[in-house]
């Protein structure tokens, strides 16, 4: 098979280094993936509105700009994905992972979801509609291994 | 305009009486409307994998089997949606519901989510995906009677 | 050919009474038609977001609450629609009905553009999108009456 | 992320040098974007038709030709983009913009409008559409160095 | 397996009983079938647009505003149709006919060909995209009857 | 919810008589569905192309043809299903069954496969692509009741 | 704008030079086009089947396993098309032609045609689908440069 | 034409060298072709769950979980291919082939089969979704060659 970039979109929690270990992991295995995420320096992804499109004191409009902008990318890159990875983590309500989820599931975008096993009874409709379920980064990376190569560890 | 009947998903929180809310604010308007929703009975909603196809005691797939079955109901119905109303509650991470508004989302379809203004941040992605936001059933009735029948309340 | 019912979204200019002509003419036709449109009201439309959502003080947010009310009406109907007819009068900008007739166009609708020769170099793209260009309500009939029982006037 | 070169298409008014503006600021900036865009040469796209399929006398059907070839280019072009941006100025009605707008949300592109606040009720449902409203050449460059790169200025 | 009633598309050839022929033998088996076809009158068909948007002495735009009129009830009940009977005779080039089975292709609807044997090798790309090439009637009619209640003649 | 008529498609094995303990159990529960399925008639079916079209000596086109008037059925009841039951028993290939799966997976239609646990390997894949695995057409019955009525057995 | 490939399938007439031109007209004018096409030598094309893929004495089975293999080429080739050009010259019936243009308009595909006056009334449905209609390889040439770098010649 | 890598995939059965026939076949007639494929590996891929995502001792779920990796595999490079081959061999069942086949088919992607002619009935209705049916792997690359370059052997 003649070598083909992946493309494979990591969505979901901003506060860990999952998306580091992911792509040194790949990087290590010599893999030919192109990451692409939503925007992760959670200053800059709040301000995403204000921050271009000029000022707005009402909360609730402030993020409505910043979420549209936001959007531009999660979405543009989501419909450009082969695989989308979606990352749930112990904290906030990432409803915006989810969503992620549901939206790449209607576009018929292969889901690899990550989380721990004390979330898998919240998950559990995310996760039927996904390919794969992993409990760990190093996971994530057999399974791309897997799928791009046809090589388990 | 002769009569139509819009059809109406109601996803999301299963332990408040919000759907019966706006079932009943619309009976009451004479909306020709026809309402879907999830299983909304926790216990028969956990139980749709075991109880149908068979016992299972790991708890992973319990979920997963439960959810496979929820799913043909719950993504057929919003398949043949004209409007998704997604409601989010204080209670519980509602993971499912999110997914939902991006599954409707990437469908086409007009959502209209329903919550407090303390999860206003938390939810910008999809306040922003969904074409209005309200705060009370009350505020749904009102919206699905204007876009039913042009009239404000 | 058994009956069918012609879902017919007439789109564009609020202030003249060229829907009510194009219904009764259909009417007297005694033709199948189910027409839809948008909400015709001007005064309910523009307050369709503040009136069912809940105040809204900021002119921008007031129309963008409003414009997505309306949305969940206008797109819906579209979709449905077997034939859209776009009205430009000589008063308004009217860059919605423009926007109806690129979002119809790009669903394959066959649209029918109304407007008189005065407007025919600004519409040119919208005219060269849709399947016939007509200066009355008359020719509107006309031309359905063909279109569902192969009759001329 | 891997270089990814994004293609935006930029819509709308054709008599002032906002295009440029864009493309200069985008250069400055080191941003990965092909920009696309109608022929703006205004006497060329009239005569898009008749200067290449021969002469036709009738204003109508010169338009027609005319509309037709310019939507070879418009329509291939618009598929193409990641991001359609739409600049309505204060001159002409360009109602082809608004068309342009309708098109590319019909096909789930994101777009970004470039308006003055004066047109910002004129324009509710095509703002209601796009996923940002920027007032100056200036933002677009913001939102776009955001979108690529998740900087803000 | 309850009733269904399966829309026909019968397109092509206007100047034989082709149509009646099928229709006649539908009814004497007693099939739910609900048949839609171009407007047969060769002459209002040729007037589609002069009788109904006005004159036009160009004979060229003459056809070209009578086919846009046509297109609107082809396009439509083509893209309603379960099953597209394509009929070719040995008079005129009929190139709609060929045309309606290329769209109906695309769309992936079933299409069923009529036609004699002389015909074959120059139709041997629209057969080759149908479902089924039938040289009677009468065949088509057993194939309904196939097709809908699974009963051979 | 109002009442909704389940359209569900009943693939595969056509030597026993599941379909009629599915149609029997689902009558008892009072269930609003309407089945589909391929002709069951296993002569019928072989003969669907020569006993409509016409005679056709050589084996692989007898078939092809009788495939050809088959699919007509078969890809137009699938396309209009909510729910494909695909069935696969311990004799014959059955490779149209794994056809029709894979034809409705790519359609997003909701799978419930059918099958003994000794063809779970070999079917490993078509059971992926499902949101159920059943062992018994009482199980599909059950399934289809809590999907349509969100009551377990 | 960036330079970009435009991709062009000329579909149509096999037996005078009307593609040599064009693509000599276009290389001369320096135009970034990647031009496609059927396979243009006739015995070639009419052995395609049993050229590749076995004998066949009947002659309609013949033409069915070669149109097979044409369609791989050709369908596919459509689909990769910015731009369908399809030629009908006054020899033959070129149901393949119009076949294509069938295709390529429901694919959204912009169409040109290419043919002599004569032949307007007969093509007046497939030109009323097209964006252009041209009377030589030049004026094709010319609506290429335009459309690819906003020239008139 | 300009060269145009044509992407071939190859699905179906794992235990002959039929794959590597036709790369080395295509390859000695210098075809712009690149090839993609399940993982061919037999033991690597029935462990593609439990290799990369951890132990499952139920026999079920150990194939569930390879079945949902092997998936974001081939649906992925089916959804990429131009061309989908489909081998069919006498040993095993082969569902996963013809559901491959069935996918493909609902995909619009030309299918070429694969098999002897002893298979040809209980493979009728995938050898009529599919635009060849080659004995050989040689055959397939003279259907590759002459389908990419119009020549015959």
């Amino acid at each position: 098979m003649a070598e083909r970039t992946w493309n494979v979109y990591l969505s979901g929690e901003i506060h860990s280094d999952w998306r580091e270990q992911i792509e040194q992991g790949t990087q290590e295995a010599g893999l030919p993936v192109s990451f692409s995420a939503p925007v992760t320096d959670h200053a800059a992804s709040d301000d995403a509105g204000v921050g271009t499109l000029g000022e707005e004191s009402e909360p609730f409009w402030r993020d409505h700009i910043g979420a549209g902008v936001n959007a531009i990318r999660t979405q543009t890159l989501i419909r450009d994905a082969d695989i989308v990875v979606v990352r749930f983590g112990d904290k906030y309500r990432q409803w915006n992972a989810a969503f992620d989820a549901g939206y790449a599931a209607a576009l018929d975008k292969p889901i690899v979801t990550l989380h721990d096993g004390d979330l898998d009874h919240a998950l559990k409709e995310v996760d039927r509609a996904a390919q794969a379920t992993a409990r760990t980064a190093g996971q994530v990376v057999d399974v791309l291994r897997y799928v791009i190569e046809g090589k388990l560890p």
